[in-house]
């Protein structure tokens, strides 16, 4: 499929009312992605593979004459792969890094998210491929195309979920406990999609890998070209506060008497915008959960979640421990209890400087720019040489459905990806 | 079954884990709540009748051989009460004042809610009737049991909707059209259960009953005897916020270009408290709901209820208009929009004054106390005498699993109520 009817067969999948999207990972959303995909690879000769986390990758391999596999990637037999398995890399020794280059994002959202975030750069990789073939360009080195798990960590409240297992980032047993607003675990939701949860962990291949190049939207409003490369992401990560008070009637219950946690809460939200302010970061108090939520009781507990960054890990650490100084008063006021968990914590990513000096200069010197935006080639950076590719926003608006980006704008970040996998696979 | 045999059988219904009740209206805890009512009424020779509105009556009537019913109560025919319509009162006119006298509660639940706020009324009525025969008492006057249909208002948001329906306080049309958290309306749902949503509305003949007596659970600690008598209920409220801001990145948007709802939601909250000291009130934000409630974004929009009551008109008026200034101020402040609806409102009851004193000579004059709390006896007592029981509750607490009530002060309760029924409808 041409680059815009990439994008139409992907447009219902998982639209909410008011034009956001949620696909979360191993719902029937999520399923339709992987399903968009696999199609997507197998129309192009691509080979697909998917590793025990749940990632998914196509491969061009051109000495293998577009059938062959990377063997070593599959940890767990899947049906759509199943052509994958007889690969002649499959059970061969890892001899040190595999001589393949990666490209991808992801295909889950945020809840009502846009469109753009994680499939642009998954759509702009086929494209990609499609635009090296038109040229004639052969690779030398395999391209891969990468669709990483849980990359919101929308449903399991840890980002880059499937990158982090990949590189063995988190304990694989923390990761099969994680659960959904419902209760339910990763393990159990990726056992209901036909995945194996005991063999999820640390993939050697994909750490073996020549590098990693993601295409993603911006999310801000700093890129003022159609395209400009990563420099950096910013440290920056998710902490929980637990306040517990004590249900009661709202009508019945002196204000002397009561342990309302919606108090403490509220003054944490507050306190947590000041200390952004004075530490230059920005933090955000965007997702909360009232039990028992009832308009006449006053709740028994408030759950929130702090979303903090900054330019240092020094302001991102200063601004959490404000803010948890603040919480911590704040509860004490109204004889609250309060406890702080910190769910991830990603250190500042500064990209492989060799590999984005290089593809500047293949690119004619676009704009360079740091993120406040996580993503998965922030973890695979410490682990292979990583780069990223941003292509303009005009509104800044991300997380959103009014997210947007031109399409000259990614028809451009198309012909920047293409030029920059000739340069790093087909020279 | 005997008193402690009934709480057995309710015990489980609609039990969530941490042993708090979720009984919502025409859910299947619900439907269980009505089955076990329908059979309590049953087993003592009750006839069992249903309102348009979802109430429920049973009625022990001595001169009718028990059989009887009040058949002008019933607008709608269903299987549990197909008898009733053959009733000696069916199509007659309504002359007046019918000569019968009510008790009884409600049986539906907030989230996570006690035992005993509802059931308790319902429970002990049954539990009378016993006693009255036991003492070989005749009623000269026919004796109900009610339970009125959705008195919390956790499901669709408007308190004692079964008695505001039938005595004509709420527009049908409002009624019908009422949703739920999942957009589910009220008419959808009662149809679901087999009522028809288009005979709903006000019930001549429940209007010109004898009197209505409702016993009640205590629900602060103002109560230190076994029993009590009501004096009035609080003019009290609901009042919903609705703060509607941009969604957007969490770590990718300046703070200076955020529009969060979070944070004059915040605001608000903390004014809330404040000016319900300053005016001798109680408000409590005790229901929220964020959009789209991600970690990684800056929500769209909050909602937010407010419920606020106090001992007079003015100090709810003056509690809820500071409450809206603020809110109005913090909005502007972070170019957010706000808009307030009024839910519902209810004015003071002071209980009908002759009814009240000549209980408490009946009842050897016990504690006389307003309450903050709603009830379906307030809504009933602009058309009819009315008067409340409570029975002690040691710690206050209400609305939340730890409500309790000691044995003892419960068969006192039985006892106290029994002693009411026989002054009221046997002498």
């Amino acid at each position: 499929m041409a680059f815009e009817d990439m994008w139409e067969a992907l447009r219902p999948i998982g639209r909410a009312d008011g034009g956001g999207y949620r696909r979360f990972s191993w719902t029937a959303a999520d399923r339709e992605c992987r399903a968009w995909f696999t199609e997507e690879a197998r129309s192009r000769g691509l080979t697909v593979e998917r590793d025990p986390n749940g990632n998914l990758f196509a491969w061009w391999d051109a000495e293998k004459n577009t059938g062959a596999s990377m063997g070593g990637l599959i940890a767990s037999v899947a049906s759509i792969a199943a052509d994958a398995m007889t690969g002649d890399f499959h059970g061969e020794p890892v001899t040190g890094r595999r001589d393949a280059v990666l490209t991808g994002s992801h295909l889950d959202s945020v809840p009502d998210g846009g469109a753009y975030d994680g499939p642009l750069g998954v759509v702009s990789a086929f494209a990609a491929i499609d635009l090296l073939r038109e040229r004639g360009a052969t690779p030398r080195r395999p391209i891969g195309v990468a669709v990483f798990a849980e990359e919101e960590g929308a449903r399991f409240g840890v980002a880059c979920l499937g990158s982090r297992l990949a590189t063995g980032a988190i304990d694989p047993a923390r990761a099969r406990g994680l659960r959904d607003a419902d209760g339910v675990t990763w393990g159990e939701a990726m056992a209901a999609e036909g995945y194996d949860p005991d063999a999820i962990g640390a993939d050697p291949q994909l750490l073996s890998l020549n590098c990693f190049v993601e295409l993603h939207v911006e999310q801000g409003r700093a890129l003022t070209a159609p395209v400009g490369l990563a420099s950096a992401i910013w440290p920056h990560g998710r902490w929980r506060f637990d306040f517990t008070g004590e249900a009661d009637h709202a009508g019945t219950t002196r204000l002397a008497d009561r342990r309302d946690p919606m108090l403490p809460f509220a003054r944490t939200v507050l306190a947590a915008r000041e200390a952004a302010a004075r530490h230059d970061a920005v933090a955000t108090v965007g997702k909360v959960r009232v039990t028992p939520n009832g308009v006449n009781a006053i709740p028994s507990s408030v759950a929130a979640w702090l979303d903090a960054r900054a330019p240092s890990e020094e302001a991102v650490r200063a601004t959490v421990a404000d803010v948890r100084a603040a919480a911590r008063e704040a509860a004490g006021r109204d004889r609250v209890e309060v406890s702080l968990s910190e769910e991830s914590y990603t250190e500042v990513v500064d990209f492989h400087a060799d590999l984005r000096d290089r593809l500047a200069k293949t690119l004619g010197d676009p704009p360079v720019l740091p993120t406040g935006a996580g993503h998965d080639a922030g973890i695979l950076s410490a682990h292979l040489p990583t780069a990223m590719l941003f292509v303009r926003n005009p509104t800044g608006v991300s997380h959103a459905p009014a997210e947007h980006a031109e399409l000259t704008d990614c028809l451009a970040g198309v012909e920047a990806l293409a030029d920059v996998l000739d340069e790093l696979a087909c020279r």
